[in-house]
């Protein structure tokens, strides 16, 4: 089957920011598509007017019946996951359940059901503290420095030995943060928030110095519908292949937004444990397969604050 | 704390092959010692006359209260898993559930409880089919190759999460296979029990020239009480440095029981699904830290086959 070919899909987490996304560029290419949301921060009218087909539900629910909704599809994006980095030492258990026993059980239903193919939205957090920057896919992990990066890199273990067995194809993507419409939680949003709440002060956690990764939601689903390796189960980094300090999102951020905070650091190389000082993926894998961002991390940053300021004051 | 001080530990899974060989060890060295075990593949036989505290139970089950168990303790020794990596795709749930979320259940425990230590019993497995032979702890996987060695892998991951976030130290070991007293399962005792059966016909699943590591339990368990690193997690390789192939094994086994059978083969370069063709653990860091296994493979495979007779005969 084709890349240009019409097909079944299901899309878990369709709702969410990436989901929702990753939904109307399908759709924009005809293919027929099912979404599969529990709503948890997932949104329905990320959706609206979209001609697809619903379900609520959450993979981790056995009573949803996974298998019989997988029946038929020719993919499945599994995108539903626990995507707070940060907090994931406030509810220790949930990177484990909502990121790798959900991708487990995605899995089962995937070999039961005969879907031939899935797609994965993993992270770069599963690199830790890379010794190799720009990060190729060939690294290796020092140690995972997250239950989050945690939880998906054991989940790519798993669809990898599906993969072996020959139960399935998979393709892993391994994201940096994306940014662009529906964005929900990181440090832009948070910014912004704060911001808009009081424009004179920014409270920064660390030292500002961090540099970090951002694509645009755009790109970031051209790529997980369009790159595809040939092997049982290839993975692939997706990001915009530069980086930018958090210095300068500030900057972008209170320009566009017109204000001019004073600044108040935390301190510290890291704005919490397992905060990475320094995220940039090399992405000539996916570049090699024809993919590109045509995003910059400045343009993702002011486009997504703007979105922020019309959508978070409008609510 | 160093290394000679007399210590509370705790090992699950001490009951079986490996943890019972340890908890000799650890009594030998005067630790205090409590074992956890489910008696599913471990046997109260393996403990007797020795001077333990056993507490029958699942570290699954949270009914055990592990959080209490670990209180006082130095160290906990988690060596409980399911160890059978051939059959993993007759209950593709078993490996997740025993290797991964027990192994996150006994960290939950240690944090919750304070335990300062974690030494887990990993295995060459996750290396999958590694392209650098023998395989340093810096090689990176190309890709899980089974359910077995993914769950370990996993393991290890939120291991490593726990201590970057000090909740903890660690200490992970990565086993080839082992063997001597106690062996329970794998082609050693496979082959043992059918010529024992039928000494005229050995079936072997694959060519036969699958090249695989040994150690000896007395090694092994050596290893697990010694290797300790400076950081917050390390990982160690733990295996005679040096291989044989599956063929040299049979010729030792048969000589060791005196059997000429005739063999046949299930040809192919692996014996199942997700076999890997060739293991040889580099174990220069072991090394380092002081430790050497004392047996060679010939040695301990004889040795084995020699207590099997032994032992399988008069049950």
């Amino acid at each position: 089957m084709g890349v240009n070919d019409l097909k079944n899909v299901l899309v878990t987490g369709g709702a969410g920011f990436i989901g929702s996304n990753l939904v109307k560029e399908l759709l924009k290419r005809n293919h027929k598509v099912t979404v599969v949301d529990n709503l948890s921060t997932g949104d329905l009218k990320n959706l609206k007017n979209l001609e697809i087909s619903f379900v609520k539900g959450d993979v981790l629910d056995d009573g949803l019946k996974l298998t019989h909704l997988f029946r038929g599809m020719d993919e499945v994006y599994h995108l539903a996951a626990n995507a707070d980095v940060r907090d994931g030492w406030k509810h220790p258990r949930t990177d484990f359940e909502q990121n790798t026993l959900a991708t487990v059980k995605v899995l089962e239903a995937c070999a039961e059901s005969g879907v031939p193919h899935l797609v994965f939205s993993s992270t770069g957090s599963v690199y830790g503290e890379a010794l190799e920057i720009p990060t190729s896919e060939k690294a290796l992990p020092p140690g995972q420095t997250s239950l989050y990066g945690a939880s998906k890199f054991a989940a790519e273990g798993f669809i990898q030995a599906y993969a072996e067995a020959n139960k399935l194809t998979a393709t892993i993507l391994r994201f940096v943060s994306v940014l662009g419409p529906n964005y929900s939680h990181g440090h832009v949003i948070d910014f912004v928030r704060k911001l808009l709440r009081d424009p004179t002060l920014l409270e920064v956690l660390g030292n500002g110095a961090q540099k970090k990764s951002y694509m645009h939601v755009s790109d970031c689903v051209r790529g997980v519908i369009d790159v595809r390796g040939t092997g049982k189960c290839e993975v692939f980094n997706l990001g915009f292949n530069g980086y930018c300090e958090i210095n300068d999102s500030i900057k972008w951020i209170t320009e566009t937004l017109g204000v001019s905070p004073s600044l108040s650091y935390s301190g510290g190389d890291r704005g919490w444990v397992g905060d990475n000082p320094f995220i940039w993926l090399d992405t000539a894998k996916a570049s090699q397969h024809g993919w590109e961002p045509k995003f910059t991390i400045q343009e993702s940053i002011i486009e997504t604050t703007s979105w922020l300021r019309q959508n978070l004051v409008s609510k």
